[in-house]
């Protein structure tokens, strides 16, 4: 791709499988939830099967919580020195997939995959995606910020 | 900082300050806000007035209805050689800060800032933080992912 063509300012939607194959190129992400009225974001190690978003948390954090609600994960990156980059997020449900039995669940937790802050009892959690939407963007240059 | 002394999978608990310094070191972070019942993720060029944090959006974007509720705030960075990371996020609520004409307002639209999806008209949101929490961690190694 000779994405450093697009000029500074320039926002470029992505398709489906691009996003795809930026999501699987990373392992580390971030996701947000809602606890209570506030939304909040925690960084993850993760992996994906396919479009699935798989990440393990501590039974005792608060992404624990997560599986009562709906969930985005999100991932990015940038160039400095071409200045472009992009960002993919996944919009879906999430379930904890740490006990299941079934052949679906057991397949998940067989990637390699540790909880970003580890506690005694690691779960595992699925995010099952109803929407992949990504953006290539160009950042403009920003002057130096002023120690004021 | 001898970051690189932790033991792989610590984690430890910033300081404020440290979550001050960090904010102010860097320029791309990361937003969620909550659409209807959905948190989404947006990347967000910003910069920092002390604690509050500034940037600006698309008139048109999803962005621009982050006045009506709460918000979070999220920038960190990791490096690849040491594994040692960390992340500080801002809970809080935003103000469009635009058009208004006090001091605070006018100092606020001062930062050299672009949005990082730019739209003919451009806003200037401010978050007024109720908490600053950060964290350093060290990324356990994991296994290079096999293409199956």
């Amino acid at each position: 791709m000779t994405m450093s063509d697009e000029p500074a300012g320039a926002m470029h939607v992505l398709s489906e499988f691009q996003c795809l194959e930026l999501l699987a190129s990373r392992d580390l992400g971030r996701v947000s939830l809602v606890l209570g009225d506030q939304p909040e974001i925690f960084p993850v190690n993760y992996t994906t099967d396919g479009s699935t978003v798989i990440f393990r948390t501590s039974s005792s954090a608060k992404l624990a919580r997560v599986t009562s609600g709906r969930i985005s994960f999100e991932v990015d990156d940038w160039n400095a020195t071409t200045g472009v980059g992009w960002s993919v997020m996944v919009k879906g449900v999430a379930q904890e997939v740490t006990s299941g039995v079934d052949p679906f669940a057991a397949a998940l937790r067989s990637h390699p995959i540790q909880a970003l802050a580890p506690g005694e009892r690691q779960e595992w959690i699925a995010i099952y995606p109803s929407e992949i939407s990504g953006r290539r963007f160009h950042r403009l240059p920003t002057a130096p910020r002023s120690n004021g």
